[in-house]
């Protein structure tokens, strides 16, 4: 791979799409480089997605999870920040198009647009059954539970009553099932005792999950202690069960060969993600076939084939993982994942920029933790000693550490542990606050744009 | 007046209407006294307005400043909370009506709905020029900041960058001169080194009054320095200069008898309030004439004329004070007096059911504050020993105790400090994370709906 030829006087530009772990880490391995770099996101902040269930459920405020992108390279003049919408890739000019009619040329690009969520083809279900993949998506799952609430208190048919305060979550991954378990917790515990005509601690929390057991990516014994532990929260869970059909009043499963229908109100998916319509963008444009997921293949070293100076990374890259003894494996769409392939895109380019050859992309895989709900929690951690796997009371507290570790910002962890000591020992939860206003349709009328409000 | 007559075993039914500070103080001051309540508010939260500045400047979340009613009365059967929207009055049968088609009688009735913006007839600018009431004022306000700056780094025509750079803040009473404080301490000191592009220190913020001087409610002397403490911030003020239009991209101003124009992209209006549209209906439904700015006249016992029932407190009500000497005097729309208000309907409610005479209602001016800025504000005390006048620093640390105080829990308060004093050692805001993406218009491009989002 040759060294890019520079212009005198010119540092190398590199442009990364997506302000995202993948792309904000390797901007931050980029950092004594001596390159340009452009960071471009569609929205003004890097999101702390494992968190972004407790703004869903009134736990956090946005800003403790989400930091502004141009405030983390604050003061830093090797890093633009631009806020714009890519919608275009002309790999042999070096040139991306953005949907505001500009265009921005890269001798470097890296793409991290990330994922989308995924309905399997019934993309119809997704104005029934929101995801929770942005703060727009969690401000509306939000405003949809608590407003659920607040109108079964205002109902008068005990049916209409019960449809509000049945909630269900499809899919039993990390996100589903930390959804389920906070759900049941502020209806069990926060929420009694402000209602008068409802009892808040009826409401049923339903899990829905396709195959045989939650937590897929998990061994099966922690599997099975995380269920357990579902269970004794009050949540009631589906194994085995297909949704088919959903609508604006419920859902139809598959269960056992028998269909089934789940009145409900307020339906969250969980159960799948697609890479970012940029990936189909790219691969066309490169004349490679997306996978199944829509995900951009890439080689070894994380560069699309034919444009070494091109890397794509993260939920939006089918990427493998080359360990030294063994073979290719797949890499899981977790955070570490993305930040590891941001530091080997940057180390790579830095590679190509030194005339030295590439290297391959090997993930460490350092574990899995999910929480469940209040002291219970499930990890499996790898070491070289063998895998180290807990659940319960010792692996919440784990949890709670390590994400609060990974937050950014020392104000942020900070606000964060403070907000938690308090919900523990009140159960109060503090981001409960909705803007909007009741009208004709009541507490949860036709709410004009339910994506895009706090 | 006759106490209210009761049916044997049921308790009389009060019934609040708004859940600021006139409607919350009156339902805690009935706390003992032998009624039901219930409290009905359009929002899910009461909003300690005074700092919803600071939402609106990306300073404070939220939930800081908000907290929902029903956690407020968590617990105390005696309260009942709904979220609906009133829309009706049936004074003779004692019934309101909702607009979800819902009716609640009542016994006793506090009207306490509050005001909103007056734009002096020219509804038209409301779309140009949001104001500061709700929650959903303050997210709108804040994204179309935050987002003039991402759209100025992206753009490419200077003259454009400056119309976007211009913030214009019209009416200069409290509000107001706190809104134009912040912005300029943003462009100054908050955004500086996080943009390439542009120079956020090059903002200009103009705040325009009609009037002779700033903060009218104030003294002369202390309307001077807060004026001079404004224009040493950096904000460009501009008095005796009334507003003729507002458009998309500026506003037509009248100074010296001269017209002027100025292209903005970012217009606040803080200039004035109306009552709400509920003392309209309640007017006609009593058959009384609302004043000037649509307030329902009340008694000096703050009841309804003909409906000793019903009592109308706050911004809605055109009411007077009646102290022991001196003539009545008109009450300022502080929450100050709304809180007096709701504990003086509350208590003439009292004497009502124990057939005793009620009290007109006095109100404690206890004096005003109002802050500029970073350790600059302006204080004027009502004290035995006469007028405590003061400004600078110190009145700048007894505003931040005062309104730290008066939030509603103890959390809010810890979290509020916490955020100031972060703030105040590095400058930092937040608050600055806005839900939404760029797209075809840039950052800012036609916004769907900004009144109801994050």
């Amino acid at each position: 791979m040759d060294p890019t030829p520079l212009q005198p006087g010119r540092r190398p530009h590199v442009l990364i799409i997506g302000g995202g772990f993948g792309g904000i880490w390797a901007a931050k391995a980029l950092h004594k480089t001596p390159v340009d770099i452009t960071v471009v996101d569609r929205t003004n902040h890097h999101l702390f997605q494992p968190l972004l269930y407790q703004v869903a459920t009134a736990g956090l405020p946005a800003p403790s999870i989400a930091a502004p992108i141009r405030q983390m390279f604050r003061g830093d003049e090797q890093v633009t920040t631009l806020m714009a919408e890519v919608s275009g890739f002309d790999l042999a000019a070096r040139q991306v198009r953005l949907a505001d009619g500009g265009r921005i040329d890269y001798d470097h690009l890296i793409v991290a647009a990330g994922a989308t969520h995924s309905y399997f083809g019934n993309d119809a279900w997704a104005e029934h059954a929101p995801g929770l993949k942005t703060l727009s998506d969690a401000f509306s799952i939000r405003r949809r539970a608590l407003l659920a609430f607040e109108a079964a208190e205002r109902a008068d048919d005990p049916v209409r009553q019960r449809d509000l305060m049945t909630f269900v979550v499809i899919g039993a991954g990390p996100t589903g099932v930390e959804m389920a378990g906070t759900l049941v917790e502020i209806a069990r515990h926060t929420l009694p005792g402000e209602f008068r005509r409802i009892q808040p601690a009826q409401a049923r929390v339903l899990l829905v999950e396709g195959g045989g057991r939650v937590l897929q990516a998990m061994p099966p014994g922690l599997s099975e202690k995380a269920r357990q532990q579902l269970e004794r929260l009050g949540v009631e869970v589906l194994l085995d069960t297909k949704v088919t059909a959903i609508d604006a009043d419920g859902l139809w499963v598959e269960r056992g060969g028998q269909r089934e229908r789940i009145d409900s109100h307020s339906i969250i998916w969980a159960a799948g993600v697609a890479a970012s319509p940029l990936a189909r963008m790219l691969g066309e444009a490169a004349g490679v076939a997306c996978d199944r997921a829509g995900r951009v293949p890439v080689e070894p070293d994380l560069s699309l084939r034919g444009h070494p100076e091109v890397s794509v990374i993260g939920d939006m890259a089918a990427a493998r993982s080359h360990p030294k003894k063994g073979a290719p494996t797949a890499v899981p769409g977790v955070s570490p994942a993305a930040k590891q392939m941001g530091q080997c895109a940057a180390r790579n380019l830095q590679r190509r920029l030194a005339g030295q050859p590439t290297e391959a992309f090997v993930y460490r895989d350092y574990g899995n933790l999910a929480t469940i709900g209040r002291r219970a929690a499930v990890v499996d951690l790898s070491s070289p000693l063998g895998p180290i796997r807990f659940s319960g009371f010792f692996a919440w507290l784990f949890w709670l550490i390590a994400h609060v570790y990974f937050l950014i910002g020392f104000r942020n962890r900070i606000a964060v542990l403070m907000d938690w000591a308090w919900a523990y020992f009140t159960y109060e939860r503090h981001a409960r606050v909705v803007a909007g206003e009741a009208g004709a349709g009541g507490p949860i009328g036709p709410v004009r744009d339910p994506a895009v409000e706090g």
